[in-house]
């Protein structure tokens, strides 16, 4: 079959590739990562390219996503166009794919920006230091893998029991496991490594079942390099920590946005590109290689061996988790929605593709149902929800907007589809936290104030920025309560666009790529959408329980809004319940923090366990006033303003 | 390198090596196979090969093997001995390594020649006959691996639990067990297999420190179909069962002769060529073809498929489990005589190389010590001794001679470094129980009227021909009671050769070889030193235990005699203790039938682990008596005849 070379600008970045094959692959095989919402379905547009150079097979269908303009500019998605000879591309900057503006480090360090709320208050639950409360066995520091250094007796023929149990006597001085498996790899390799150090040799010890696993022996003392990585796989980001098993201190963080977005933003285009045409093997090797890119990345810089890391704990959501361990999500997306399993089994790392010690491990936390993941789990853990007797609530904003109500005596969780309004879908100019995005927004007397993410011109809008502009368009009175532009106001930034009425936030001389950015009345209708879906989940499940909002001790707010929330703005159009805004806190990567808190204790591993397989979750299609809710909450902030949202002042 | 072509007669088998490649592995690579005990040290000479055509490049050291005429004849040591060009090589009948008489079947089935003394009887214990005692929780029949058919219910918004938590739920209708682990290969195969039958599915469920493992999910009702492999794993021969795991009978038996031979006859030769110059991994792969042919053939013949097999439970010595399993065996060889592990890990066959169902696994019987292996605690398995309030003795006669005593209070075991004079090895024309070995002898007036295996013309003589050589040699006084040719008697058959004196048991026109098959003065004093071993062995743990040979309710013989052992002339020998004959039982293949034992029954196995957990071994070498006991035992039938021997009489 013949080759052609094809060129991504503005990077430059070249590849040879088969006539007939797609644009987007052919990217991706070059390295130049391209938005896609759908999957490659032809149904987003967002993967737009120009064509500057050469000619390729353009699918006629895909036609309507442009003007006669664009078209005529050589305009195309690229995942239904073909490569017919030698091209040159540009990737126009809304379709790039850039590096994420990503959770990890405490946002402290981060927040360098202004904000006109009190600064948003971002500490780990007090318990996460784990080495504080030593007499709580549920917080007991046990790493999941352990280094044990052993000094061994020589054999004699008055005590010639067999190399293992020479190790298993020794260890059951260090550690309390009364029984002992070793795997064959390491029971393989025991004759040399037993000798050659003259019988002084560092054991690699997992727990599993109540049992000690020895996993591998090293030669001498290795007990000072034992390290373990946390990662929270989400649909849009994944992010690592890499931990001293030994000390329990955090040495380093890492994100990069999910390869498997080349195969659908979101978990739905991801699973129908599974089971229909595509292969889960691609995106198993996908996020795998998301991982392994991270954990090298931590190792180089902090100067440690890969080797040395003998753990992963990974939360994700129900399909990530899914996914990453190669298991098919399709029941996932169907109704009655069933995953393959919740209790994911302990893996070698190495049967997965993840790059660290061969005989490390990677075990990924419980799932609840099949749209409450690992990450729910690991934030119900961060937040300590399950261990206080005070009622408290984990909001957790996606795609799917994931809420956990409960304390230590029971936990209810539920899931709505909130769509992805607010991470960058279904609005126009909306994308995720990236480089260009608009996060902040202010309105006064019809000036628009925004900040974007990297200081530079925009090129969208993200989540926060969302939040932002419907609070402040409802203040300046451009919206009414319904959400609808006002018809008696008069403001030279609404127009009449193709679509209805706008309202431009940026004018084209402000923005990157020269065009008006704006707000139509369809995008509004999306995110309030998005927002009632919410808002209305979090009343059921308060319904649910027989309670109130004010009987809530705390809301603890996570999501992948960058490092940026407006709490006020998000009760204030209805996202988040009225109540003093003190009891509400944006704890960004919870998914993370629990992550992390499991690596280092095999109590709390087990209490996600226990969490996973005790919490009640609540079908919202079988919940008959959901509905209503949501009907309810489709107003700005909410039709039963006066009962529920009292404080709220526009 | 230039490659030369070599012809193996009889049997024209050619190869196609590199020139400077040895003999004896051109001949392996032919698939014409050497006799070799040295494991091609060039110290035994067994694998003598006559050149017909073309030159060789011959090691000086090797000539001292032949004769001058040998040497013109074209006779030279395979294993020593390179390619220079393309060759023809004869194997003559001696060095032949030919298939072997395998103990498997019941000994009825068999034993259809002529015998002096009472049949031997053999048959099963009767509590082997798992369904038989049903109350006994020890031999419930619980296969190490089930199918289960499970019909689930479809999975409904009411009823949304994940498919493994499904399966799991009715799983637990069917068995004991409270928690199950599924294997990360199941899993990832679960989504089809759950919804392509429509929920009709059976679980393949074996059981792992007290949980349930899932391993596989097949399609409909496949319960009918599951099959296990017992296999004996000796360093001689293997031996496997095909067992019907749904009704637990024997469908089928195969033996082989151990490919490791060509690396060494014995267990230390072949740990030498392992630690030396070998690959562990040659060895490990040899064992592997030997097992994965006995598989295949009894699934061809019996019109099964292998991938129905679910599940091996192997016994062998301590070397040879190791080696299976690809560990080091080295250590077991050097003082103090440590293995790497007693209880072997349950390992996938697949990981193993063992061709089952991908999914099936293989259980190791577990070691006692270096020199008690996985074949001797399923010998004490077989023979029932750990469950019983009367003390009995199991003697297995080997290279090794293992034995053990005890009850169901107390097990004792040694073993006895007894040399190979009875598997074939350290006598001129000693050979193995194969075709062509005299296996029964008797003199009757300077009459010698033996019988072969096969009956054909003899080749050699195996261990029970030796024991009965002895016997009548004694008996007819030409051994005196120091085991030494009488100086007194006349015999044309007495004759002097090249190192002293030997008795002719066949002319040469009675022979396959057209030799004198001879047994000399040097072969009758090693014959004696190997029983005087065994003998002084049993005596002494006797004496350890505090117990006299009386006190036997039972001693089992068990070993690789072929299908034969005259038990009156082992007694008389000195081999055996001098108690009334019916308690002495020829059980032959105890390992086998222990190794089917556990593999039907998950509590049998469980017992084989508590066995080699709780037996106490004794090491000879560190107890004081032994040498005394040995050098009483170098006469026949022993020095102290009328307290040991009382019933003895030539």
């Amino acid at each position: 079959m013949e080759k052609h070379r094809v060129i991504f600008l503005p990077d430059q970045k070249q590849v040879e590739v088969d006539e007939g094959t797609l644009l987007i692959e052919a990217a991706e095989k070059a390295g130049a990562y391209l938005n896609s919402l759908c999957g490659g379905e032809g149904v987003c547009g967002k993967c737009r390219v120009q064509i500057i150079k050469g000619k390729a097979k353009v699918d006629n269908n895909s036609v309507a996503f442009f003007t006669k303009e664009e078209i005529e500019k050589g305009y195309v998605v690229a995942c239904q166009t073909r490569v017919k000879e030698n091209l040159e591309i540009l990737i126009p900057p809304e379709s790039r794919l850039e590096e994420e503006q990503i959770l990890g480090e405490p946002l402290e360090n981060k927040q360098k920006t202004w904000r006109e709320s009190p600064p948003i208050h971002y500490s780990e639950p007090d318990w996460v230091s784990l080495h504080k409360r030593p007499s709580d066995p549920a917080s007991l520091f046990e790493p999941l893998t352990n280094k044990i250094y052993l000094e061994l007796p020589r054999p004699t023929i008055d005590d010639n029991i067999p190399d293992s149990g020479r190790i298993v006597r020794e260890l059951r001085r260090k550690l309390e496991y009364s029984s002992y498996e070793i795997t064959l790899s390491c029971l393989r390799e025991m004759f040399i490594k037993i000798r050659r150090p003259d019988w002084k040799i560092t054991a690699t010890v997992s727990r599993h079942n109540g049992m000690g696993q020895i996993l591998q022996i090293e030669e001498g003392n290795t007990a000072d390099k034992n390290y373990g990585a946390a990662v929270d796989v989400g649909t849009t980001t994944v992010v690592a920590q890499l931990v001293d098993l030994k000390t329990g201190k955090v040495i380093g963080v890492e994100g990069n946005h999910n390869l498997q977005a080349h195969y659908g933003e979101d978990v739905l285009s991801r699973i129908a590109y599974v089971c229909g045409k595509g292969s889960l093997d691609l995106l198993q090797k996908a996020v795998v290689e998301n991982i392994n890119k991270l954990v090298e990345t931590l190792a180089r810089t902090k100067g440690i061996s890969t080797e040395d890391i003998t753990c992963i704990v990974a939360a994700g959501n129900t399909t990530m988790s899914h996914i990453l361990l190669g298991l098919m999500p399709c029941s996932i997306r169907d109704d009655p929605y069933v995953p393959t399993v919740d209790l994911y089994p302990p893996v070698s790392a190495k049967e997965i593709g993840i790059q660290i010690n061969p005989q490390g491990i990677i075990r990924v936390l419980p799932s609840i149902a099949s749209y409450i993941g690992g990450d729910t789990v690991a934030g119900v853990l961060a937040c300590n929800m399950a261990d206080r007797p005070e009622t408290t609530c984990l909001i957790d904003i996606g795609t799917n907007g994931e809420i956990v109500i409960g304390n230590n005596e029971w936990l209810l969780s539920c899931s709505a589809s909130a769509g992805p309004a607010f991470e960058g879908g279904d609005t126009k100019w909306g994308m995720r936290a990236t480089r260009g995005a608009i996060e902040k927004v202010k309105i006064n007397g019809g000036k628009v104030l925004f900040e974007t993410i990297g200081k530079v011109k925009p090129r969208g809008i993200c989540g926060s920025g969302l939040i932002d502009l419907i609070y402040e368009l409802a203040k300046n009175k451009v919206l009414e309560i319904d959400a609808k532009f006002s018809n008696s106001l008069r403001d030279r930034r609404i127009v009449r666009g193709e679509n209805g009425m706008e309202y431009v936030v940026a004018f084209p001389e402000e923005t990157e790529t020269g065009e008006a950015l704006t707000i139509a009345q369809t995008d509004i209708d999306n995110i309030m959408r998005s927002k009632a879906a919410i808002f209305a989940a979090i009343k059921s499940l308060i319904d649910y329980a027989g309670l109130t909002f004010d009987k809530l001790e705390k809301i603890y707010v996570a999501g992948g809004f960058g490092n940026y929330l407006n709490i006020e703005k998000a009760v204030s159009i209805g996202l988040l319940p009225d109540i003093p805004r003190e009891r509400i806190e944006f704890v960004g990567n919870s998914s993370l923090m629990g992550a992390r808190m499991a690596l280092l204790s095999f109590h709390v591993f087990e209490k996600a366990v226990g969490i996973s397989q005790s919490i009640t979750n609540i079908e919202l299609s079988k919940f008959a006033l959901f509905a209503d809710e949501y009907m309810a909450s489709l107003y700005l902030p909410h039709i039963d303003r006066e009962r529920l949202f009292p404080s709220v002042k526009f």
